[in-house]
């Protein structure tokens, strides 16, 4: 298996979460992609993802998956224990539930507010965004104040319970922390009365599979989007 | 188990013919969420799914459901023979990505259109909308884009294989159904020249579990939205 994609960045520390916690890692090679040259917005790569995002998983028959749920689904099925997704209907339910709340409530909206409220990738993407700047921004403020009431749900979510969805670590945590890395580049942090989000943070952030890759290769000088592109 | 529903609505329709296609309607009981009252947006219902949408599952043990993707993922595992959602891990992976990609690029675009490009479900629903009519319009307006174009992307993807997700009927193939019910009567409809999306469709029409379902209760003159709201 292959998976396409760049180091540090929080989407595809999802599934590199992911491997390490299952134990996968050596099962893969990794091939980079360079967003800041905008390569995911070329044919090549647009072939193997329509929609222009990493990570892509490549299986050995040739079949490409994109969106970090289903490359989950995939590799956390592969063992035939999938811990991370699911075993009963029930923790499936509940899991892909917080799941999904934690991609349109959460990453998504980090991701959006990132590329149309903040130079974003930098000059390279510039011409696959809209030219108009003032809806531009508030598009990006939009996602962006979306994100925000999102940290205001799973800190109540987390008030109650010590995993997103219950008792047990799952692809949900993964997603909401990759989240909140995302966010802290993005300047979209989690305010301090949020505690229960921050201590269930601080435990995940000293999980094996998670120790030091948060920002490991995204620091605001590597970032080529310190040069600002926003007239505002 | 329950399901906290509307007829006739396109989300509450995906989980309805998941429970045709497993033959499991018997199993659940319906319970009417009046959408048009903001019965969605009221404490009770935000207890139950704290984003104020329908379709909700309720378990017999009392845990809520919400979420299409989530709700079908436990029925369809149920009685241990995933035929919607994917019964190998590639299977899972592929349906996971077009579901992901169906819900993102189509279903979720044409809501946003409907409830801020046109007036929705009308005045009770009001409060819960931006004042600011003009970024409104242009937040619905470029979901309704984005909606447009998912249904480029589909039909691309549907004239080289028969299901949304390869040669298998899925949840994929649910959501895009339901999208384009839910495009029709927002005004967002699939352009003529995508032939393969309109005669996958009329496969879909004619399957037992989706035959009669399109806009039964849900036509022109019932809808209390006749009333334009909107200033433009
Ligand atoms: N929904 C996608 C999101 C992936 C995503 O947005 N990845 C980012 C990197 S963290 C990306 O490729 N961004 C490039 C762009 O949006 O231009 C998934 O779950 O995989
Ligand atoms: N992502 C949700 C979407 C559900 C949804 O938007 N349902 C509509 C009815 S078709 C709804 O409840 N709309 C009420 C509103 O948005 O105010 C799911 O998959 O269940």
């Amino acid at each position: 298996m292959k998976i396409h994609d760049i180091e540090g960045f929080p989407n595809p520390a999802r599934i590199r979460i992911v491997l390490a916690e299952k134990r996968m890692e050596s099962l893969v090679e990794f091939v980079r992609v360079n967003l800041y040259d905008a390569e995911h917005q070329k044919g090549p790569f647009r072939e193997k993802n329509p929609t222009s995002t990493v990570p892509v998983l490549e299986l050995d028959d040739g079949t490409f998956i994109g969106e970090c749920v289903a490359i989950a689904e995939y590799l956390d099925n592969l063992d035939g224990n999938p811990i991370l997704t699911g075993r009963t209907p029930r923790e499936k339910a509940v899991i892909h539930m917080m799941q999904r709340r934690a991609d349109h409530q959460l990453i998504d909206g980090i991701g959006v507010f990132f590329h149309h409220s903040t130079p974003g990738l930098g000059k390279a993407n510039e011409a696959f965004k809209s030219a108009d700047w003032a809806f531009r921004k508030q598009w990006g403020d939009k996602h962006g104040e979306r994100a925000i009431a999102g940290m205001k749900y799973f800190d109540g979510v987390l008030q109650t319970q010590p995993y997103v969805a219950g008792d047990q670590f799952s692809v949900a945590d993964i997603t909401v922390w990759a989240a909140l890395m995302h966010g802290d580049y993005a300047g979209l942090t989690v305010p301090a009365d949020h505690t229960a989000l921050l201590e269930w943070r601080a435990r995940i952030n000293d999980r094996p599979s998670v120790k030091n890759r948060s920002g490991q290769n995204l620091n605001a000088e590597d970032l080529p989007h310190l040069e600002p592109l926003l007239p505002i």
